[in-house]
């Protein structure tokens, strides 16, 4: 998604030349290509896929059918993290606690599917600016108080910097997903202000902003995590720039930002 | 603030003839109609004032002499509460934790020329989205942690819908405040989306978005707390409106809303 200006192929051939070895997918672009078809340009790139998104938005009607397409296509692109973002409250309701309910219902049904799939569901707790219309699920706190209604293997959360950043309780959350063996996703963005009107597409390049990656990567690499770190920039600058130029300038900042 | 486009004198007339009986004020306001006149003004109508907005801002340089006006400027209006945002993080740091502590030195330094005036600081936890640039507490937890450093005569909270709907903590942190009788102020915006640019001037009216008021008014009360509750509404939309029409249209949503 920080380069969604690149088709696949390209993207795959710009990680390629790069030397970046992963990538996290998107279902709107995966659907686009083909889902064999891109299952084979990654693998034919040996490039591993670190998680497609997204799952979630359960307070629409049919959204367990649609979750278990998308667990069948993390599947088939070779990866097992299917990252979850929980939907806002349903129109007309103010009640939060019934709609996190809701979420813990959904998983109930869908967890067990993707355990059999090789899959786990990644809980993403966004932003509290996100709380009404995309995702009731604010903290790392809440995310993980629902994931551990479930087994490791089937639900895990995503740790990503832009939502967490500012949270006192996060990094002794951190600690407690890493334990678990809950990390199942990692994300870097910065924090940069002023955001932009509907507060979507405002993500800083790494080390542009408030959040200290370093300290980050050093939090969870602390509790044992190994694995890919994806950086998840929705930025309308970045967009408009060529996407080559700005895979590399992120992966440089990467190099020299989170370690 | 809710209604900044009348001048002190119509906004007095207005709130006497609808039947407000106390207003918050804001400092730029009063300085430019003249402090005394101010004070005056307000205790001629017999309108009580609520709260003085805003101290804090410890982030800069010469923020101690700014807020011992700040508490001069309330105890001359007569109210008890001066509401304090802590101001972003340092220019340059990414130390979140160093930043909170810094507040913690100032509001030593204040507190008790505060209550020697028979003003209380009220700390104002704001909205995590505004973290980095305006305001590093961003829960009613950090602020209470805060302000039970000192005594409750001397410094307590303010607590806002806007910025703490979404917080699954935050009941119990009222319960809390309201037992040590540190809940200072008591505030009531409404949650809209899609947020505007910079996202200041986006509250909702009451009514319009995804907060229960009732739900958080009956909330406060239980722990025993009685006051005014003030609606603090940034607002472009409402902003160019006629105020006298803005502030009848409040007055009848907080009746309908609220209780």
């Amino acid at each position: 998604m920080t380069v969604k200006q690149l088709a696949l192929p390209e993207l795959v051939e710009a990680c390629a030349r790069l030397g970046v070895p992963a990538v996290g997918l998107w279902r709107e672009p995966v659907a686009a290509y083909g889902l064999e078809a891109t299952a084979k340009l990654v693998r034919d790139a040996g490039l591993t896929v670190t998680s497609l998104c997204r799952g979630g938005f359960f307070t629409t009607a049919d959204s367990l059918d649609d979750n278990r397409a998308a667990i069948d296509e993390a599947a088939a692109l070779g990866t097992d993290a299917l990252v979850l973002v929980s939907g806002g409250l349903p129109p007309g309701s103010r009640d939060l606690v019934a709609a996190r309910e809701r979420i813990a219902d959904a998983l109930a049904v869908l967890a067990p599917y993707a355990g059999e799939r090789g899959v786990r569901l990644a809980i993403e707790p966004l932003h509290p600016m996100y709380a009404s219309d995309r995702c009731i699920v604010s903290t790392l706190s809440q995310a993980m108080d629902l994931a551990e209604r479930f087994p490791a293997s089937q639900v895990g959360v995503v740790v990503d910097t832009y939502h967490i950043w500012w949270d006192d309780r996060a990094p002794a959350e951190v600690a407690r997903a890493g334990a678990q063996g809950r990390i199942h996703s990692f994300q870097l963005a910065d924090w940069v202000t002023p955001l932009p009107a509907g507060v979507l597409t405002g993500r800083g390049q790494l080390g542009d902003g408030a959040v200290d990656m370093r300290e980050w990567r050093e939090r969870v690499e602390a509790t044992g995590w190994t694995g890919y770190i994806e950086v998840e920039l929705f930025n309308d600058g970045l967009w408009a720039r060529d996407g080559v130029e700005v895979l590399a300038e992120t992966a440089e900042r990467f190099a020299g930002e989170v370690f």
